[in-house]
């Protein structure tokens, strides 16, 4: 008979969504007539814009032809692309070497857990995006989860809430790896320039490594934001940033990613972790799809449709903020990122979630499903179309929590 | 300090493609007007098929539309392709659900690794497709490598060779898991139904696991010859199968292939694989690229299309057949699969690499490369053009081995 990986049983079932889906279904029965409009998940809408579009169209028809016909990519992507990432996105900081396309910072994220000893140590956000700590379960770098503290052992959390700015604080016992997500999943929150060098400076002087998920880094419109780690000096020799092409273009399902893992950033050993970056990409995938690749190429060539993309769902979390703001209701993110992290003293996520959906057909994500200190949240997406914002600002006018 | 993974540090350096490229450069500097013929990697050249192609173009336009835009796909890919795969591939002996569409193959076996307790034992053929190895060493299920024997620690490895017809003997130590490959890569051998028929049952009987290899199923054009796995009686209890369109339609490029996890295979808890098959794709992955799912729906549209695909390189192989025997060569594959298996005796792999390389500028693949047994063989891969293959059985008259 064969084992199972027994990591895999501690993992928590996933009932967020199942929950959200039943109380979707029940309030359907109740009210058949009820439009709902989503604001829970954080799923482009709108369409790929021209230029975009084009350029993907015209590579798929000359898949068709002698001349334009491609396999297997290079095992990081194209050179060109890599290149004009490094410099429209890093401004050089980074070398087009230590750049490497491929389908998606989630599975980045999977990949980059098999360069690290299962016993190595990990710090999240709390609240923070599910995907850091199940696949670390999945890797066996976590204790059982303790369900009174609704919390993994072997994990550090750091709590990230309105009191500290959703900076966490960094006088915490040591981890070899900390998960760290700006502009902020689910909270919206953006790191300033000086709270990242905090955290570089932690991880230098920790010798820790740094995993920045920079997937929402071009909704930040605040020039003093930093977009990315490596505006951090020294972030270079202790930091590996995992992006996107998802949220800034709507290729959620088109799938085009990046991670940068810089030749200085060292294992214990004084092994490059670049090294073993190549192997395990080279071992377990096999490049990103080309058309995506070329719609990669599309967007640095036409950065400006890439931020009027942005910009709309940008216009919703202003319309958003504005109706929620009129109620007084604390606000958070949305300025610089594409969720809003919504408050209210003495209610809980679901409370606030229930009254939302009964009140006023709009379905969000309750805060807590995201951890312990995303208690008495709920999270609004902005990636809605304008007509429905819309109509959700309206219905939002009249709701009473 | 972070830990690395000291698994990795076994992994041996693929020498194979570095040396094949350092030969390759000093004969061109030998003969800087060498016209070479590479029928060395497996890389599709032949350009989509006309209604392939026109399907993916019209999909990436339709991405610039409102009506036409989709973001993120289920976790398992959409289901009226799951369907046709299950009809059209299976024959229904598995079901839609049990389908789950990927990015391709490899990938999908690194994810595989995943399922498992780390200290199960494999099993490989050798010569062997290097990924299967390479991610259990990543993943930690195997030894050290041992550089007399060629092989890793806690892999049994099981010759394929012309004596045994590629088929190898069962009477070895039980292993958990069984990987197979038919039509075999690289030796071009198919397994029989009955042999197939020998593999289940071995497998029912030690309560193993088949991780089995079907991507380069549709080139078995002989009836008798399973296609899938699940052809034989009680596989659905004991195998996995893991497929792709890279090689079926020219899809290296764009990426989409798709594994089976039937519901009946169980741990030895008796949990079913399929529900951590669920959490870890869910978990790991974020669905193939919606293109290539495209792309996949006008494949089952046009099995015809993909057949004459097939044939193109089929018929090189056929060519290559030809010539290759007139020498008097003892040639193995290239019937029911794309790749030709070569052996002379009293020469090694690298011998039949330099004389092809000096005698007649062709380029081919060292079976050493795939593990001992590979010794002494080269493999001729059939994915050129018609035009390349032609000047390349003009070549191989003259070649002297």
């Amino acid at each position: 008979m064969v084992k199972r990986n027994q990591h895999i049983a501690k993992l928590q079932p996933s009932y967020l969504f199942v929950q959200i889906n039943e109380k979707k279904k029940a309030h359907l029965v109740k009210k058949p007539l009820a439009k709902l409009i989503s604001l829970g998940i954080g799923d482009t809408t709108q369409p790929l814009f021209k230029e975009l579009t084009e350029s993907i169209t015209s590579y798929a028809t000359s898949l068709g032809t002698k001349e334009g016909y491609s396999g297997y990519s290079e095992w990081n992507g194209p050179e060109d692309l890599r290149k004009s990432i490094a410099k429209q996105f890093y401004d050089d900081k980074v070398s087009p070497d230590e750049i490497v396309l491929s389908d998606g910072s989630k599975p980045d994220l999977a990949r980059i857990q098999l360069l690290f000893d299962h016993r190595v140590s990990i710090a999240v956000q709390d609240p923070v995006y599910p995907a850091y700590v199940d696949q670390a379960v999945i890797a066996g770098k976590t204790g059982t989860f303790d369900t009174e503290k609704q919390q993994y052992g072997n994990v550090v959390y750091l709590p990230c809430t309105p009191e500290n700015n959703f900076f966490p604080d960094l006088n915490v016992p040591r981890t070899d790896l900390i998960f760290f997500c700006s502009p902020n999943n689910p909270t919206g929150a953006c790191a300033t320039r000086d709270q990242l060098t905090k955290l570089v400076n932690h991880a230098l002087e920790n010798n820790s490594i740094i995993i920045f998920d920079s997937a929402y880094r071009e909704f930040i419109v605040d020039p003093s934001i930093p977009k990315t780690i490596y505006e951090i000096p020294g972030a270079e020799k202790c930091a590996l940033e995992t992006s996107s092409f998802s949220k800034l273009v709507g290729f959620t399902g088109v799938r085009l990613g990046w991670t940068v893992c810089p030749k200085k950033v060292l294992y214990e050993d004084g092994q490059p972790v670049y090294d073993d970056w190549k192997r395990v990409m080279g071992t377990t995938f096999n490049g990103a799809s080309n058309v995506a690749l070329e719609g990669g190429r599309a967007t640095l060539a036409n950065l400006d449709g890439m931020r009027k993309y942005i910009a709309y769902y940008m216009e919703n979390a202003k319309v958003l903020r504005a109706v929620l703001e009129k109620k007084g209701l604390p606000i958070y993110g949305g300025d610089n990122s594409p969720y809003l992290w919504v408050k209210i003293v003495g209610k809980s996520s679901w409370d606030l979630f229930n009254s939302l959906l009964e009140q006023v057909d709009i379905v969000c994500t309750p805060g807590s499903g995201f951890g312990s200190c995303g208690e008495g949240f709920v999270r609004f997406s902005c990636f809605a179309s304008h007509e429905s914002v819309a109509e959700a600002a309206k219905r939002l006018e009249t709701w009473n929590p």
